[in-house]
C-alpha cells in the first residue's frame, strides 16, 4: 500500500469512532451480580447492587439497594455526600440528633459531607433506593460507625 | 451568665447538628414539576422531570426523561459524560458512526465525554431513564447538534 494512502486509511478511521474517543458502553440489566448487604454495617437482610462505578468524569458512583422489613444501615457518614432516590416500597432514614423521616418511591434525599445518617425500609415495608454516593480523589465514600439500635429504630 | 457556662452550651449546640453540617433534606415525590422536552432538542413527546441538580460535591444532575413511542433526542455530546440507567420500557441508542442498540430496563449506558450519541424510546415502546448527566465546573453538561432524522432512527 502506498504511504499516502495508509495515512488516508488510518485518518478516516479515526474520525469513525468519533476522533478517537472510547465508546458508548452498555451494560446489560442483571449482568453485575448482587451481594448480601455485611452484617457489620447493616441490621436483616440487604441486597447491594453495583449501578455504576465512580470514574474521572462523574465523581459518584451510582448502587442499588434494597431493604427487607425492618432491615437498615449502620451509622455512617460521607465525605461528599450522598443523593438517595427511592424507587421501590417505604422507607425510614434518620440524621444523628433528629426525628427519624418516613421516606416513599420518588423521594429524593440528600445528605451533606459529614451529617451522620442512616437508611433503611419501614418496620413492614421493603425499600429499594438508588445511592449516589460522592467519592473522593482517593477513592473514599464512606465511614461506617455504629450499629442502629433497635430502639432508634423505633425513634424512641 | 457565666462566660465558661454559656461557651460549654454552643458546643453542645454544635454537636447536635452534627458539628454544624447542613442538615439532611428530603425532596418529596411529585414536587419538581416536569417539563416537555423542547422541539428544538427533541423529536416526538418528551417528558423530562428534574431529579437532583449538580453541586460542589457532586458533580453530575440526576434527571428522569419519557420518551414516548418513536421520540428521541437530537444528536448531542457531554463535555463530562453520562451515565443512563433505563427504569422502564424498551429504548434506542446509537454513537456516531456505529450501528444502532436498544436498550431495557435495568440497562447502564456510559458515554465519554465527546462522544456524539442520541437515546429515545424504541418504535413501539416508551422508554423511561434516569440520566446522570457530568457538569463542568462552568455549569456545562451537554452540546447540542443536528435532530435524529426518520432515516438515521430507523438504522438505514
Amino acid at each position: 500500500m502506498q504511504p499516502f494512502l495508509k495515512s488516508a486509511l488510518c485518518a478516516a478511521a479515526l474520525h469513525a469512532s468519533t476522533a478517537g474517543a472510547a465508546p458508548q458502553e452498555i451494560t446489560p440489566a442483571g449482568s453485575q451480580p448482587a451481594t448480601t448487604g455485611s452484617a457489620e454495617y447493616f441490621t436483616g437482610q440487604v441486597q447491594v447492587e453495583p449501578v455504576w462505578p465512580a470514574n474521572g468524569e462523574i465523581n459518584a458512583s451510582g448502587g442499588r439497594v434494597t431493604f427487607s422489613p425492618g432491615a437498615r444501615s449502620a451509622w455512617h457518614t460521607h465525605p461528599r455526600g450522598q443523593r438517595l432516590l427511592v424507587t421501590a416500597g417505604v422507607g425510614l432514614t434518620q440524621e444523628w440528633g433528629r426525628p427519624v423521616q418516613e421516606i416513599r418511591a420518588g423521594d429524593v434525599v440528600w445528605c451533606p459531607p459529614g451529617v451522620k445518617h442512616w437508611h433503611g425500609a419501614s418496620a413492614h415495608s421493603a425499600m429499594t433506593h438508588l445511592a449516589v454516593t460522592g467519592t473522593t480523589a482517593q477513592g473514599q465514600n464512606v465511614q461506617w460507625l455504629e450499629k442502629v439500635t433497635d430502639a432508634q429504630y423505633q425513634g424512641k
